[in-house]
């Protein structure tokens, strides 16, 4: 931090002018070159890769920003972490990390000389190499940058909790007109300045995407400083490069920009953390009355605008038309060099005109020049811990879960919220780790009845604060914003940089962020053969206000489609678990949060539902993942012939578990010579083939479970279709019929909504009266009556809009 | 428009306020009541509904905006489309299209008079009768806002080519914090004052989500207005409302504000309509240099910032704790009505506050005094036929795709890219709905190959243009923006107002919209039971760029999972299309662009790939939908003892059918004793039974293409899990061995790529040794020799850089 502002004399801005020519040369290399990395001989066709795969446009400017940082780093020993939002830039990412001396510490074989040097060229975008992205592999990444828009986020999440990081985050200018990155800007509000590191944004407006300018580089100086003062920044524009513009006069330009945005953000911080409790306190302006100077809360946090020419240093024209400074400079600015011996000699011109003697020996070891800008260890951006969370995360401190156990006093009828059982362990787990976990959601914390955690901590707020606000604060331990992208990437940056926590939301719009978990897995995917990536805390997605429930919002509300995502990523990587009752949402939970290196999804219930088992009972069912609850079957079960039930009614999710053990209760009263079974499913993937998932069943226990020849009817959470994608290759399969969500739904009753998809208990009880053989005739007026019911269930509550009493006063029999 | 700014006498503003007050009333009522809509008894618990379910708190700002409205289109016959952000408010929206008297005429029940007021509010959030929020059957609506996020994109989609129309789009501060909401602020840069029309957005401020208070109520209001001037907007502010203010003095200030903001709108479009065509046309200036006056070619379109309490006109206090003003007035402010004699003595002062007796007479009948503020007919904004598009929908014009056909000239080994041609006639379709037709994606229109498009039209952009910029135009029919949000959202719009498009994209991002998709889907699902909404053209997606093609650019951009998320939906809304080459795509194309009230996902490479179908065959393989391919198979093969294959081999997409074929290819040469039937699937629903999918094959049609005894390899382009899903009930299914993405993947050569999941010809061929009887024990050497193909096309590319000659150099043998 500033109080070693002076530890060391600034490297001179020649050195950091040599430290970008090697990146630049170096990113060129690995874009272009097999062989000869020096270009000590005469540039060949058989030097070139015959695939020219890479982005070179945002290049540049990323190697600016790190030849620069690195400058900061040496001189002022900061902890700074550096958020690539180009991730398509890879090589420089790279060029840079070879540079630093980590990229040879991690991979041996790309020694820091010539031949690792050739290493390095060979291995970028080839078969058998390393992918042209800032990949996992790539040192100091928390950011992939290959679909664009998440690494303000990433930011963002990196620096809670990290109070002596900065975060700095270049976004690209067609990254800033996504979305998710649009929404991020925002984020500085939810970040306190006396407890979280700071971000520092570098928008690079290098003018172009793949093939059209970007928006903001296209409009007017003051709009664009306008928008970003509306954000809440305070913007430093360094404009340069253009025509030929000696790069040494950047480097003046952006070196003092640089200085002044550190020097604002020690300023920021010292404010807050050494004012008194008062003076930082709640805010009792009125909102949007106060328009007086900036909010003594939250500074007006600096971020840099850097216009640059996509492409710069690189060749301006080939083949008669401009490359540099247009989009004609965003992968492969030289596309025929291995044919077109014009091309060959313009890169040879290229490459030579970052005067490669000077930066490396004959050997290929980086010049002494070089060598004042290298930061040393962990400081390198390359080498940081927080790049690499798992070398910092310790274990998730938890108390007792089953000190939060619904007492069920050995009855089945009691009713409890599995979320707000779950919230109350919650706040001890928020109590017991202050530093290192985060409860995220957008605005659902107390809607999903996880309000016990505000006994205990706020949501962390730096807009105005009102005096009739609750459990509002400029510090706190729950992140709530409108903003599912926002909160899932802080939640990411959070656990890439080592640390816990839970991101909660409403089971329909977690779709929003399919993509962002679908990267997030692909992530965790790449990192298992990087053996230097140690592992991070999983990411635990808690969703509530499910499908079954969302009867007052309606149809927009219900889907449950977010696991039919989560099971097309490696088996390895991804875990569902629906918990059917409060005690084993509990028990999952534990679980979960020991967990490293998947993403956990937990799909539970808020509404009171029946506490059906024990604390005890909980903790055994977790620990197969699906088992049979006999208490619910036929009693006796066992004893009968062939051990065998008729029928097998099994269940997964909380309000399927309902309807089925209501059911299996009419059939043990109204059809008491049938045997029928209750399985429930807590972890899904049990379901699956142990060849396919870690946790499958073997074909054994899931024979044993539900039979090699008997019907089982399945009630599910989800679309039923995902229950035969799991299972199609058991041996029962051709019996199973399942019941689920068929896309039916409005604002209903909640057993209106189990109707409408026909996973009702009457339903279920009409099935057995269908697959087992001889039933209904053996009960000729069953079926009718069953029919009946359901028919005198709908016309109850579409006459008095609530349940019928018998769906509602229903308890289990015992 | 404003030529017709007198048209009438300004309604006053009491009019206003009585509509107003009457509108409150109605949603009130709605959330509240089920009998004695007028209060013209003692409110007693009988007629509270049992469950209170609605949004009252974002309520009476929308009222309040669709009073003033009302005001401006009778004064000036203006074209308005309303667009609810905050759909959560449907009961105000229904109650303002019933006192339009739009909604008694297209629901005849809901009459408008005291038996259809009763009605009216029986029905709100009941089951049986409609939705809490703005969803489908509200008249006016065409943004459920169930999810928020999509209004301004679905606004500006609304406006493109409907010149004189205006959409005032209201976005909720909860909504504002939404990434694609964020986004589409800048829209602004995407339309053409000369020849599309305006939005105006109203930003309501009423300072509270669910539990929290929201981020733009929450900043100094320099920071707010700076923020909406750097989006490119002239912000007017209106507040009041608080403490009780008379809101007389909020309506004159609200009534100033849209004279101001209709006249800067009519002011801006004079001037770009009038302008000559040099005066407009390109600037060229250089980008980020110019900082005077407002590019002339955008004006800054106004946007009104309203500020007013949270659930205004409602409760103070409940219980002692503050209601109005607060998040507890979101959703039911008063909740134990029924229970709490207290609750339901301060309803009924609540409701008698707005003075019914005014506003309604006994019979129920509005007032003389809303008549004046109601417009006629289809100036209604809840009758507006912008708003149910398919009254202005007209088919679109297309010429003969047959004349794009890439002329095989009867081989199967000529090349061509699916995309390009296909390109080429979607110029044509431009050209000939040059009012109708527009394509969207996200940079990526030239990279998919789509580029013919810009021979005809240009991309519409109203930032600033240089000379040095191709494509790119005030005016085009192509919109590109790296948003899938924004295009998704804008294409809505689009097709919700009755006009036709297609958005393409790389396949692994449109994740980056699942939820977007999901919405409207469920909204076309909505649509089925509401008779007088007309049909929509179909929501066209092309994939390219897809998972196998990726490459380059690796693992981040290889995600074929969408295709899973689609199938979830209900059958009748979706069609899944995998076009094997060309022609088929065109063939593709012609039936997607033709259809309505669907969704079509179409994939398709933009590589060259062999043209294996001439035009006629293409026709008729996507009339079949799915169909042996006799050529590809073993010669003869129906003329054999049984009819019957040794094996099928089957594929669907690109990559896997070029593989398959391959397959087959060396089948036939090195296996001759080997019967095999090639099998080709372009409408992925075929495999689904017909009872199940409209478009499915029955049991027999099925069986006739993959037997019911033999087995079946099918090579998949998406997760294989799929395939499974979707032929579980078939009989062959036991035999079915299905390949597929099985998320490896990285940056590799594209046969790699198929190695690495298995899916390439040589892994088939094993396959066909593995599963062909006795084939393995007549070729001892086959299964050794097929594994080193594998071996050596992997050293092969892992040393060169590029696949093996065996594989680039392949080609159907005939």
């Amino acid at each position: 931090m500033n109080e070693n502002a002076s530890a060391a004399p600034a490297p001179d801005l020649t050195s950091v002018d040599s430290w970008w020519r090697a990146a630049n040369y170096l990113t060129v290399g690995q874009i272009y070159l097999m062989d000869d990395p020096l270009l000590q001989g005469d540039l060949t066709p058989a030097q070139i890769k015959p695939r020219l795969l890479g982005h070179w446009g945002t290049s540049p400017a990323l190697n600016l920003v790190y030849a620069h940082l690195n400058r900061v780093i040496v001189r002022d020993e900061r902890q700074l972490i550096y958020v690539c939002g180009p991730g398509h830039g890879g090589p420089a990412m790279v060029a840079n990390a070879w540079l630093d001396g980590t990229y040879s510490e991690l991979v041996p074989d790309v020694t820091r000389d010539r031949a690792g040097m050739q290493r390095l060229f060979e291995q970028f975008s080839f078969p058998g190499g390393i992918p042209s992205h800032d990949a996992p592999n790539v040192p100091g990444s928390i950011n992939e940058g290959g679909e664009l828009g998440y690494s303000l986020s990433h930011a963002y999440g990196a620096v809670l909790d990290n109070p002596d990081l900065v975060a700095v985050c270049v976004v690209g200018d067609g990254e800033a007109e996504t979305g998710p990155l649009a929404a991020s800007w925002h984020a500085n509000k939810l970040i306190d300045a006396a407890h979280d590191g700071a971000v520092l944004p570098i928008l690079n407006l290098n003018g172009y995407k793949i093939a059209n300018p970007t928006i903001l580089a296209r409009i007017d100086e003051s709009e664009l400083l306008s928008l970003f003062r509306g954000y809440g920044y305070a913007p430093i524009v360094v404009a340069g490069g253009y025509d030929g513009e000696d790069p040494m006069k950047v480097h003046e330009r952006m070196a003092a920009a640089l200085d002044d945005a550190f020097t604002a953000i020690d300023a920021a911080q010292e404010q807050a953390r050494t004012s008194t409790p008062e003076a930082a306190g709640t805010d009792m302006s009125a909102a949007g009355q106060s328009d007086g100077p900036h909010d003594a809360a939250r500074p007006a946090w600096p971020m840099i605008i850097l216009r640059t020419p996509k492409g710069w240093t690189g060749p301006k024209e080939v083949d008669g038309l401009p490359v540099e400074n247009t989009w004609r400079a965003h992968q492969v600015p030289l596309p025929n060099v291995r044919e077109d011996p014009a091309h060959l000699e313009q890169l040879a011109e290229w490459m030579k005109s970052y005067r490669p003697h000077e930066l490396f020996g004959d050997d290929g070891l980086p010049a002494s020049a070089l060598a004042t800008l290298k930061p040393h260890g962990d400081a390198r951006m390359s080498a940081t811990p927080f790049a690499n969370g798992g070398r910092l995360r310790t274990d998730l401190r938890l108390s007792d879960f089953r000190a939060h156990a619904v007492d069920t006093a050995g009855s089945r009828t009691l009713t409890a919220s599995a979320t707000h059982a779950f919230g109350e362990w919650l706040a001890d787990i928020v109590t017991m780790n202050p530093e290192t976990f985060r409860l995220f959601g957008p605005d659902e914390t107390v809607s999903n009845k996880l309000e016990s955690v505000f006994g205990v901590t706020d949501r962390a707020w730096a807009a105005h604060i009102l005096a009739s606000d609750e459990n509002l604060a400029h510090s706190g331990r729950v992140t709530e914003v409108l903003s599912e992208h926002l909160l899932q990437g802080m939640l990411e940056g959070y656990l890439l940089t080592g640390r816990h926590g839970v991101l909660n939301t409403y089971e329909a719009f977690v779709h929003i962020v399919d993509s962002m978990f679908n990267q997030h897995a692909k992530w965790l995917e790449a990192t298992r053969d990087i053996e230097w990536r140690r592992p991070i805390s999983s990411f635990v997605y808690l969703l509530s206000s499910h499908v079954w429930r969302q009867d007052h919002n309606g149809f927009s509300h219900q889907d449950p489609g977010f696991l039919d995502v989560v099971v097309n990523k490696q088996a390895h990587l991804v875990r569902i678990s629906l918990a059917p009752d409060a005690n084993t949402l509990l028990a999952v939970m534990d679980k979960a949060l020991r967990d490293v290196d998947t993403v956990q999804v937990i799909v539970a219930g808020k509404q009171d539902q029946p506490a059906w088992l024990s604390m005890h009972e909980a903790e055994e069912h977790v620990l197969r993942g699906a088992g049979e609850w006999a208490w619910a079957g036929t009693p006796g079960l066992p004893d009968r012939d062939d051990d065998q039930p008729d029928i097998v009614l099994a269940c997964a999710g909380d309000v399927p578990t309902l309807e089925t053990v209501a059911a299996a209760d009419i059939i043990r009263r109204e059809f008491p010579e049938v045997a029928v079974r209750v399985v429930n499913v807590v972890d899904l993937m049990k379901l699956q083939d142990q060849r396919e998932h870690p946790n499958g069943l073997t074909d054994d226990q899931f024979d044993a479970l539900f039979t090699v020849d008997r019907p089982v009817l399945f009630d599910f959470h989800g679309y039923p279709s995902l229950v035969h994608q799991l299972t199609y290759r058991r041996h029962n399969h051709d019996n199973l019929h399942v019941r689920g969500f068929r896309e039916k739904g409005t604002t209903t009753t909640p057993f209106d909504m189990a109707m409408l998809n026909d996973i009702d208990r009457y339903k279920l009880v009409l099935d057995v009266l269908k697959y087992v053989p001889g039933l209904s005739s053996a009960h000729p007026d069953a079926v009718a009556d069953f029919t009946q019911r359901r028919v005198d269930a709908r016309e109850w509550s579409y006459t008095r809009g609530e349940d019928h009493p018998d769906v509602t006063g229903w308890q289990f029999s015992g």
